[in-house]
């Protein structure tokens, strides 16, 4: 198969890590004979820097015409503390994420055994935690009508949602549910927000051509709550945009390493493959960050174009690091790994 | 002191804790010769039932006249899945806070030494964890204006804040944290809501005439990480309606029950006083209810009118009944005190 993939690699250890998926993409493309070619372009705080815009037209127009988009991470302290900056780096992400069309964020979230010792949670809470969490990507409050009046003393968001984007991410989860453990949690606050009610009324609809998976709803502050009680009691998680933002990041510590994270946005006609990790700016060039959410990402990539067997073997070669303990620090404290080593060994491995 | 205490007990297990509140406040009042009188009204789903009307306008009158309401639980399942129902309970307890001026909500977060087996985390995650949240209630996008085309097919909800309804929270968080451990954590979502952004701007203004503070910023998705894995840095928490809904829930579990946790929400005039939990509807009427959570929002009343050596005595017996064992099942399985039990035992204690 030829792929052209978009390579955004961002700020912080974004690139470091980005070079590892590339370097096992690599290896794949040699293997299993596939032409992989990568092509970079600037996005975030580095793309502000260079060009003042967080998403360049040129990176845009790379992004729309490559088969699917390999993502570091973005984000700059230097621009976060600031409210009255008119530029940020997530503009950049959020921008991107819209013109794409990539409606719906997929976050696998399992429970390593090998990790389960660094988890927060105690082992009979996390053990044999399998989820998935399938967020809305392009709507909502994130991208609702902001103001702010001239005093500057009243601000608002607009959330908003419309029966279509709420189909089109509703049938993913209840396929994904399908295939899986057959069961449909929403997530929402229907109690309060008239969004969530729109959100429970649709979801039930299209429940009922899903017979056979069962559909249930949890209020989005029970949900945080049972994230941390009972992770085990989830299959398919679905929910809107914030909500689904705050609880994956929960759901995503509970395992034992964020490091192993990665995540799967798609559209109709486009896709983009990314760790969940952010841009750790302490880290940065010190070759010790963690690449596996990375290249774990880059095995959601090839399972989004079918090429399974390939995934596959790319997951058997990080579960092996992490048997052998070919692992960056922040797994094993006392590892002589770095960035670049476990990249290497992912890759000869294949 | 004389005070006249509204009771809204609500529904599910509301009345039979609350009952437990009212018997340890008479021991309180024997024993240190104050004057409580206590005026029952009717509230939520029991109020739906009886009146058509969630918080009915002689509910509100009996708040408005009393010095301080002490509040149960509400919510019934049977509104909860119907998206269309006109009336909702919640409805209810919303317009109270915003009728009262309610308008921060506390809720204290404490790793109990004896309930630690029963947290979900691990013992060197929450050990020595105490928190305080500070929920701006009567703002944000749960108030703002909602709205439902008429195809009941596009749905939004406003997100508004001004400068004066952070401001007021603001000081009473940081005088909350001057007295405790001298640091505020603001959370919000600054890199995307123009609300969050006016928060920062706001409270890092406040902030500097409280130079003995020391002020933070977390983003929601990251705080509802830090939570869990490390509940210890945070001293006081000052957040928006939405975010605290969601991060003290989450906060609330870590501790290892529910069951133990109160808070309270003030205005200007008024107070309210309440478990955190919810109605729990399964377990009504069954005498199995843990009322320490609604016994300690108790003394959080007496607290907010000075009376503190009345709620140490609170405290010193709800401590004595958790060393003695003297708990609901859900704290010891084993246990045969019912909710009444714990509620005599806590008020002969005093
Ligand atoms: C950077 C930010 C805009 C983004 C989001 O909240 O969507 C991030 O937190 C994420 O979850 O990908
Ligand atoms: C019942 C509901 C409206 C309420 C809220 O979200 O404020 C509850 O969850 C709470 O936190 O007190």
């Amino acid at each position: 198969m030829d792929l052209n993939i978009a390579v955004l690699a961002g700020d912080g250890i974004g690139p470091e890590v980005t070079q590892q998926a590339i370097k096992t993409l690599n290896a794949i493309g040699e293997v299993y004979n596939h032409n992989f070619t990568f092509k970079d372009a600037v996005v975030g705080a580095a793309a502000i820097d260079q060009t003042g815009d967080p998403l360049p037209e040129k990176t845009l127009k790379v992004c729309l015409e490559t088969d699917a988009v390999l993502f570091g991470a973005i984000g700059d302290p230097k621009y976060d503390n600031d409210p009255s900056a008119k530029v940020r780096p997530e503009q950049g992400l959020l921008k991107l994420r819209k013109s794409l069309g990539l409606f719906t964020n997929i976050r696998p979230i399992k429970a390593y055994p090998t990790l389960i010792d660094k988890s927060p949670l105690k082992e009979d809470r996390i053990n044999g935690t399998d989820l998935t969490i399938y967020r809305e990507l392009t709507g909502g409050i994130y991208f609702g009508e902001k103001k702010l009046n001239e005093e500057g003393t009243v601000a608002s968001d607009l959330c908003e949602y419309s029966d279509f984007e709420i189909e089109r991410i509703a049938h993913l989860a209840f396929k994904a549910a399908r295939a899986r453990k057959k069961k449909l949690t929403l997530v929402d606050k229907a109690n309060v927000l008239e969004t969530s009610r729109l959100w429970r009324k649709v979801v039930t609809k299209i429940g009922e051509s899903y017979p056979d998976i069962t559909l249930d709803f949890l209020f989005v502050d029970n949900a945080a709550m049972q994230m941390i009680l009972n992770p085990n009691q989830f299959d398919v998680i679905l929910t809107e945009n914030m909500f689904g933002d705050i609880i994956s990041d929960e759901g995503s510590v509970i395992g034992g390493s964020i490091g192993l994270l990665a995540s799967a946005s798609v559209g109709e006609d486009h896709s983009m493959f990314e760790p969940i990790h952010g841009s750790f700016p302490q880290a940065k060039g010190k070759d010790i960050a963690n690449p596996i959410a990375s290249i774990l990402s880059a095995a959601m990539l090839l399972e989004h174009f079918k090429l399974y067997e390939e995934a596959k073997a790319i997951h058997n070669a990080v579960e092996k690091a992490l048997e052998l303990k070919v692992v960056t620090t922040d797994l094993d404290p006392s590892s002589k790994y770095t960035t670049t080593k476990v990249g290497d060994f992912i890759a000869d491995y294949i």
